[in-house]
């Protein structure tokens, strides 16, 4: 098989023959359907597939990707693999290239529906920074935190495609050193860096998902913003967990990777000491070596290593399903903010400012502790894909604007 | 207009004229759709349309009430007027009789689709009570609880409709001075008695629901049971919340109960003190009296007095809201466990066998601390309906199966 498309493709760009991820599109006045990225343009497969160019049962004249995520990995793979012969053999170029648009003319939308929305916290970076200034009286980890993947559920329905305005979220806060809680704008609104997998095939009731059939069930992975209203966080989150600070939105990605692109990024994960339970133990290599890249308005903020999680997705996996809790179809798992161990790969401004004690300086000189209202927060991230290229997993983008009176 | 259907009902059952609650149901190899309850029958509400007796926007010949749901509060009253009509005035009943059908030739399904699932902690006896437990060094409420309804998010996915079996969830767990985390079955499986309320109208994003719009967005209520393994929610609770100790499994009942039915049981909630943020003010009371029955296995372990809860539903949901969250159609909102004062209103085992250390003697003289397999849990709830009825949220119940292997 050849590893070049007869499409013009800048490689640098990520989006070559090696990634084609899946997306929902749409031309202004027509219905959003189904396509794969290739350099700058989007395969119509709903176009494709009427063409008899690609198999199809109904998957791709849809606006989500839900129906093709739930025929499963064996017609995942037929389809990459069938969309690679027609991208690189250039027999079909007469026959494919009406059918590719340029990403410039179509709108990009949610590509799929999620769920239920999972938001896990496996970077042991990250938990350490939160737990100091969280908790500056404790040990910075939970006794749990090196046994289990902790996490807990987010509100799906406020996940939303990359592009989405970001409202400042109103809510109730209580400022250190303040008798009584006021209500008002978040004073403390955040980013959080993270990278999701979404499912595709569901899983049994009673039954969990074991490590090695993470395959079996995901169908790929997306960029994640996990918008958090810190001071909103602060207040509420004591017994049950974060609430407000974070149900008002959370950004997703418009292309999703499929699992077999981000084989070539797979790198052994930290060593985990202690040893995890059998249930959490995993035959193979989990770790991503996928590096993001924070932007605020243009400026980097922050080079997060995702190949620094503690915990891997596989392992996210199992332990969501452990308690019998079945997958459904577009169930959505976050990483939780990606820090590496260095200031600059902090996935968050709570980290990168310290909790507002230390002002992140951008490289045009500006300064944040937090975002204000205006900014534009852009996460890209790359790995390495296959034929020793570069793949993208694209961008999540979302601009912050004022409250609401 | 008259208070007495033509249909004869047993008035202590609760399902009389002034109740009317909707569900879904289905006949042997028939579609399901939608009906509403009369006495010991189901009125036929797809039947009813297709003969021209009810308005139907194709609401009801639906597995679910999501599409009825949406239709919002001039078209739930419009139908509940006209079914009021026809089950009262005796000339209609040559023409309705044929469309009821005895609720024991059909089967009940899950009322309908869930969007988000939140979990609220909102009785200030059970709050106390679990504080003293997890907590025992601490201040049993949290310095918020009394300033916001504290909540979470559970998952949608495991919202069962009631007669579904509970598997007993396996997972990690350490008990109190053991020094490492094992796996295997919850050895401390739990159920919670809650009221639960499901929006139809969805709201918009960026804008909050004030506590005077809940009539406008809520379509009714349902009981809830929030079954809970408490070994595993100890151990992984810290900092973010319960995860696998809830998500396993969250019944609910077949039959969901009207806003407006439930006018009668509305009183004036507890005292707040201190008095809530203006967003949390309501100008009507809003706590509802309803009286809550648990059995184990047939016999009464609690009667949770439902008036006693704190905070009201709709401050619940203006604060689930506050932040800009939109609410979609079916998002169900828990109350969190039902528990007065005294120790037979306790709404959980945990508190009824105070953490295992106080077994509860049962009336035929059996004692559990948590649950057994094999132990059904049935938890039912009346109210004070319009004419001076009595009313019923019906039943939900589960049996606890063993963990599978």
């Amino acid at each position: 098989m050849t590893t070049v498309s007869w499409v013009e493709v800048d490689e640098a760009a990520g989006f070559g023959i090696a990634n084609l991820p899946y997306g929902v599109f749409a031309r202004p006045g027509e219905l959003p359907r189904v396509g794969v990225a290739i350099g700058d343009r989007v395969l119509d497969l709903a176009a494709m597939s009427a063409a008899g160019l690609v198999e199809d049962r109904r998957y791709f004249a849809s606006g989500s990707l839900n129906a093709f995520m739930v025929a499963g990995r064996l017609a995942w793979q037929a389809n990459r693999d069938r969309v690679t012969e027609l991208l690189t053999d250039e027999s079909y170029r007469g026959r494919v290239e009406p059918h590719l648009i340029p990403v410039a003319d179509v709108e990009l939308l949610r590509p799929f529906e999620v769920a239920d929305y999972v938001d896990f916290y496996s970077s042991e970076h990250h938990a350490t920074n939160a737990g100091r200034m969280f908790r500056p009286n404790a040990e910075p980890l939970t006794a749990n935190w090196k046994r289990l993947p902790v996490g807990y559920h987010g509100r799906a329905g406020t996940v939303y495609p990359s592009g989405t305005p970001i409202i400042r979220p109103s809510g109730q806060r209580r400022a250190p050193g303040d008798a009584e809680p006021s209500y008002g704008p978040s004073l403390r609104l955040d980013f959080e860096a993270e990278v999701g997998f979404v499912a595709g095939v569901p899983s049994a009731a009673g039954r969990g998902v074991p490590t090695g059939a993470f395959r079996d069930h995901v169908f790929g992975f997306v960029l994640v913003n996990d918008w958090s209203a810190r001071d909103l966080q602060a207040w509420e989150s004591q017994p049950l967990g974060p609430f407000l600070g974070k149900s008002f939105a959370t950004s997703i990605s418009s292309w999703v990777v499929p699992v077999a692109a981000l084989e070539a990024a797979r790198v052994a994960p930290p060593v985990q000491d202690p040893v995890p339970l059998p249930y959490l133990r995993c035959d193979e290599p989990w770790g991503l070596d996928l590096e993001l890249e924070v932007r605020i308005n243009g400026q980097v903020a922050a080079r997060p290593p995702f190949a620094s999680m503690y915990w891997t997705s596989p392992q996210q996996l199992a332990h969501a399903t452990v308690n019998g809790a079945p997958l459904r179809t577009g169930d959505l798992f976050a990483s939780g903010t990606v820090s590496g161990p260095e200031r600059d790969q902090r996935g968050c401004m709570l980290e990168l400012g310290w909790n507002g004690q230390q002002p992140l300086e951008l490289p045009d000189g500006t300064e944040r502790t937090f975002l204000e209202d205006g900014d534009t927060v852009t996460i890209r991230a790359q790995a390495p894909g296959a034929f020793g290229s570069r793949i993208t997993l694209g961008e999540v983008t979302g601009t912050v604007h004022p409250a609401q009176p």
